[in-house]
């Protein structure tokens, strides 16, 4: 099995979380550190509205090294202006004089409800002594950066002598963008820094990248990954296609955890013109409302997959060589709907993985997204976010 | 008041409806009618999947003349080949027979679930005998083009001696784009097809097309519009105006009346650079699944109007330049969000009409979308609008 059932930490990595006072409960503060300056890379939201810890993470990354991240949930120290700015280097710095580094070594981050200001004083007294606190599991660290998920997520492999950890949060706001939702990748292994942004930056394109809760994106999204190189040299071929199989791993999880999700959505597009229709073309089927209510439902309501391929204007789509399954079972063919069994179509839409194959024979190139269903708990949980 | 509290057809137009067992109860079929030719226009869905009776519509409207349409609901004759194209001509071939017409004279519409075959002998059946029912009120036309409406749609207003008279039905599947879902205009003013096109396409940009119940486009959008010439010439400056003040209040009525919908929802945006941009980010704003759970459950979640707008990644926003209110009252100044009283915030955010203002600040442009909340209803209706 390719991931270890109970997630660890490469060498030289630890963590800890603490609840400071920003949630009444559950842990809200969590700290992730390298005994060693590790090789580090990162990539940010696209929202234009990026929060205080985005625009400073963005000047931390451009060094290329860091030990540690520290990141709060319950308030994401977004629409904050200039005081917001000053409150996340404080975070940094108080980080950085508790682990005996220098604040432009810290990654900060910050999740949670977008206007409030960021209880600083509580983060900073919540990090003195948390340096005592730091211990091996990673699900640890992954419990203090929860919002609305409704259990802790990481992940870990090994490659020859070294590992790759995944931690991630997610659940809502979540269609990353050239970025993702906060989700930490730490290996041992020895990679540059160039070579690791290189990377990084080809795994969240076809994971994190494709990944839909409800089209709404994030101003907080960061995916960070630190290499402090404890465990020498890997084949990078290897380790770029275990570091992509994880973080696609990664995906699936926070996209089953959606806010109320049910089921997982997996859009797999084939024969597109090319990889960016291919893309898109993924996306607008897991993020349509009425694909995401029909699995919900296992309403054998098939036309809508036409309907979400071909509201995608500006792509090449050929109605008559058009065709489309649900988990292997063919639904349309040439742009027509099949005559099919509605009692399979129901069966195989009740199943916790959907996977919606669409071939669209025009050209080579495809692509897989993410999502899941559209439920009740998705209103129940974001018309009462803010006052909850 | 601009609209006649009892719509009314113009001189010349009449409808019936009836039920053709397509549906168990309720009407199934419609048929609006000209007295004598009509010059007309029409726009449809921009979707790559168009249903059977659009791929005709487009043929038919190039003669810019009507003297009917005829609309059926329950199946929308979408995904269904060779013979759905040809079911579609059944259909105006019948009608033209009840009404003494040739069928490239009628405009055909289907509305429902994609997919299924069209019951052609039950229309044609039904429309036997149907030009003996018609009649003047304008409701019973739009009681037969229903779907998930919970109400017939139908505005009338005045013009010098000419009448505008407005049927539509929406409810969801609904982001027509250059188009909109099944609506129809009728007047009596004498204006040449020409024209007529200009102006329609005018009043859609306005209108219908900046209208989302839920970001998914119908493969059946169609807005037609048919002036029969029995009042004379207008002032076209005027009829324009009163066009798009009509098309506007019934983008509102389809969107106060989305699946499931609670609330209607208007954002206007302001000081955008340009035309395109204010449209994108008003849409961002309606469609965003966050904001709509934020006005369906009153909850001052306001940061989520910057992230709408900041996910538009490739519009000009400037953060501290950008305001936004709701209904009037000022939560975001300068990309920060105010110091707000949240009871104000909640109790505007109760009120039926919920409109969003953001301010850019950056250029001169400006839009209005229209949207609604987001609801269990919504998901009650389409996790089983198949089956039902």
């Amino acid at each position: 099995m390719l991931f270890d059932d109970a997630p660890a930490f490469p060498r030289g990595f630890r963590c800890a979380s603490r609840n400071c006072g920003l949630k009444p409960e559950g842990k809200d503060l969590a700290l992730f550190a390298s005994d060693v300056d590790a090789a580090a890379a990162a990539v940010f939201t696209r929202n234009q509205f990026p929060g205080a810890p985005v625009i400073l993470g963005r000047e931390t990354i451009k060094g290329g090294t860091l030990r540690a991240i520290v990141a709060n949930s319950k308030v994401s120290n977004v629409a904050t202006g200039a005081e917001g700015l000053a409150n996340a280097r404080r975070m940094a710095a108080a980080a950085a004089k508790e682990l005996g580094t220098t604040p432009d070594h810290v990654l900060v981050s910050s999740t949670g409800v977008i206007g409030p200001r960021l209880p600083i004083e509580k983060i900073e007294a919540g990090l003195a002594g948390m340096s005592s606190e730091l211990q091996s599991d990673p699900l640890v660290g992954a419990a203090g950066i929860m919002t609305t998920d409704t259990y802790a997520k990481a992940l870990s492999a090994r490659i020859g002598e070294a590992t790759i950890t995944w931690v991630a949060k997610g659940s809502g706001m979540i269609e990353p963008n050239m970025a993702t939702m906060l989700a930490y990748i730490f290996t041992d292994a020895a990679i540059e820094p160039a070579t690791l942004d290189h990377m990084l930056r080809d795994a969240v394109q076809l994971s994190f990248n494709m990944l839909s809760v409800d089209s709404d994106t994030s101003t907080s999204d960061t995916c960070a990954m630190l290499a402090n190189g404890r465990a020498g040299r890997v084949n990078e071929r290897q380790f770029l296609d275990i570091l992509v199989a994880g973080c696609i791993r990664m995906t699936e999880m926070l996209a089953r955890d959606g806010e109320g999700a049910e089921h997982l959505i997996r859009a797999h597009v084939t024969g597109a013109a090319n990889g960016d229709e291919a893309r898109r073309i993924a996306k607008s089927l897991v993020n349509s409302p009425l694909v995401k209510t029909m699995v919900h439902g296992a309403d054998p309501n098939v036309g809508r997959l036409l309907m979400a391929v071909g509201k995608c204007f500006d792509c090449t789509i050929a109605p008559a060589s058009t065709d489309a399954s649900i988990n292997g079972y063919q639904v349309v063919r040439g742009g027509s709907r099949v005559d099919f069994d509605e009692a399979i179509v129901r069966d195989t839409l009740r199943r916790e993985v959907v996977d919606l194959e669409v071939s669209l024979g025009v050209g080579a190139a495809s692509a897989t997204a993410f999502g899941c269903d559209l439920t009740k708990g998705y209103i129940d949980e974001n018309a009462a976010y803010y006052s909850s």
